[in-house]
């Protein structure tokens, strides 16, 4: 079974059916189960088997739910990929407590919810993937960048810290940094000058990334990556 | 005027003094006011300036009202040093979502108010200091702890944002990694091996620290630091 | 054609084999050619081409008149691993002058030999891929490891740097970190402790390596790693 | 006695003169002594005392010698400043072999055998102070920089790993990252528009870098720092 927290974007559902053309049953989850609908009926299509669940992964009540619920009435759990963002620009001066919080809660606490829930049922099998999703704020503060880059650094944190823990004990964490942008609908909508970079591979295929993190669940137990990047070839870096 | 948040700590004391020390009147914060006035008494029997002010530095409303008050009633806010750790250390899955929220509202969450609040009143005179007081932690994620790195790279990333976006408006942005353990209550009573190695330095001196900050805020403005680390010669890194 | 510098060690070996399985010709270069008469067996024997040349990676003519040699009487070059190590461990005073140049020689000068060579055949093609392989080294300088870590910092100073300069020219430079031990017969005779460990996948298997080189070779042009760290599961990091 | 090699620059220069007004006999070396002697006048004018000592730093009998030297004939060294940069900027194809040897010998190899020679006389006192000196190009690679950055990494790994084996015996070693330029001839020649920004404070002044550099040797044995960065208030970074 392999669970998607955050399958609401574009690379959230391709890394769902990555993982469901190798035979996995896969669990996508977002806020709204409905809008999950799309990419069930992709999966079916290909043969796939695709549960969309309804979670708002912020709540503990919920997470905590959600594994039980899997576990018990759908299947083990082997693969978790958390996959929520929130990229948001503001001077600093001009981030609210609100955003500030706001933007912690999800790409950081949900982080740290959806990880501990899934080390408490990999942990019993000593054997498991944890994947999370950074970003280049992952890795450096920017003006701009205060609530966003200290979301993306404690997620970084606790996959760090996570992979020390549970690495010893069987279970795979591996954290990775996406550098540049990815082909959504975010990206042609609000920066069509980057998006029409597409066609020189100037931004990430969902599908390739989908791709890396599947190589990464692949990866012999002797040979483990923690942390890797993941950029289009022009990017500056 | 120079402001510690969270000067209930032997680090926060010795810096209100060595700031006192030079001239500064010092505005030092905790929950409880009252116990800063052993501080107080210190520094005036110095000949020293301190307003204790008790503040909860989680509280937005707070910390907007404690900068207001400050800059209005009492002088411009020249340094402000922010210094509330929240050390824990629990596997990832004994780690409570309240445990995993109150430390990153101590450490990360505190930090972004005071650090914002701070730019507020500085940008206008483009002149200030500002230093965050990190730890190893800040740098490296470790078995054990999850929450407590999450908040402290949390703050390392603030600080680098802030210090990118303030540092060309003259703000002088800081961040200091405490990688020892340092000379207080705390640390007697929990380590008395650590403890036992003050003898032969092995533990951080509060009052060496705040020579470090001294130092860090007396720099010229074409010399200036973000990142020092601090630590006992003997200390293994 | 795939050409791997320092094809001596069970690492590199692996890596000719598995990219000759994929239908590469393969290079495989050590200073003494005969040496890689069994490797080639291997390689003829599972329907692969390789050929063995003899080169010493240190000398810049020898470099440039083998690149030559390949394009002009092998094949264009589509893929270069710099696979040469030179672990060794000598307190600072103990480090002679001898020791510390002849390894920055071999780990980072014929790094720097074989990355350019690879570069100016490559440039004109707009096209390739170049993986330089690192080591615990590569990121933290530790005590004894004075030489070693100048050698192992200095080529991946060398690999960020082309990386930066030759990805938007469309190269893929990659930089691996082997953070534990590899399963070899220097680990065999050196660390038995170690090397008993790999009956629970406690060392790294060269197989698994060369599959993850393999699979950064493979990467579209629009999802690039730049760095990736490979350890065993249970290794302490 | 405080030694500083490379004190033909400013920096150098400035260093030698903040510890000689501390009270310090400082030796000062370049290959080409003559060229120190402004500089001794200066010292000598505050009341200072300077030794001229021309040594090349690249090449191991002087180094030897110059150590042995200074002991039986000086003093014994209590700092050692090493100040030896080579900055240049090629692209990969067109760094011959000869740059990126000398680069190294220059910012590495000389370092090596500075603090190999340093450690040697401080280890039987458990005392003394080693700065070495490092900039951007320590942190990152950057497209250009495949000799430089490659020399200055191989730096910081020589300082990291001679901090982890010789504080515990006593040895402060510190490294900087001088992130901007510094008030030069170079810069003042080459780039009139960056020198410009002198009056704005956008230039590093060599006295204040020497201030910093007072300051680290100044640290009480429980409160070293190792790495610290140093950079004008309007630079990226």
């Amino acid at each position: 079974m392999t669970v998607v927290i955050g399958a609401g974007d574009a690379t959230g559902g391709a890394i769902a059916k990555r993982f469901a053309r190798e035979g996995f049953a896969v669990v996508a989850t977002r806020r709204n189960a409905e809008a999950l609908q799309p990419l069930r009926a992709e999966i079916e299509a290909e043969g796939g088997i695709m549960h969309a669940l309804g979670c708002d992964a912020r709540k503990e009540g919920a997470m905590v739910g959600l594994f039980e619920f899997i576990e018990r009435d759908i299947g083990p759990v082997a693969v978790v990929v958390f996959n929520i963002g929130a990229n948001v620009m503001f001077s600093i001066t001009e981030t609210t407590a609100r955003v500030y919080q706001k933007v912690w809660e999800m790409a950081a606490f949900a982080g740290f919810l959806t990880g501990r829930e899934a080390a408490k049922v990999m942990l019993p099998r000593s054997k498991g993937t944890i994947i999370f999703t950074g970003a280049t704020a992952s890795l450096r503060g920017a003006s701009g960048f205060s609530a966003f880059a200290s979301a993306k650094f404690a997620l970084r944190a606790l996959a760090q810290s996570m992979a020390r823990e549970l690495g010893p004990q069987g279970i795979h964490v591996a954290h990775s940094i996406i550098d540049g942008a990815i082909d959504t609908a975010f990206i042609k909508d609000n920066f069509p000058d980057k998006y029409a970079s597409k066609a020189q591979a100037g931004i990430l295929d969902p599908e390739h990334i989908a791709e890396q993190y599947w190589q990464i669940h692949r990866q012999a137990k002797d040979c483990w990556t923690h942390e890797f990047d993941l950029r289009p070839w022009q990017e500056t870096f």
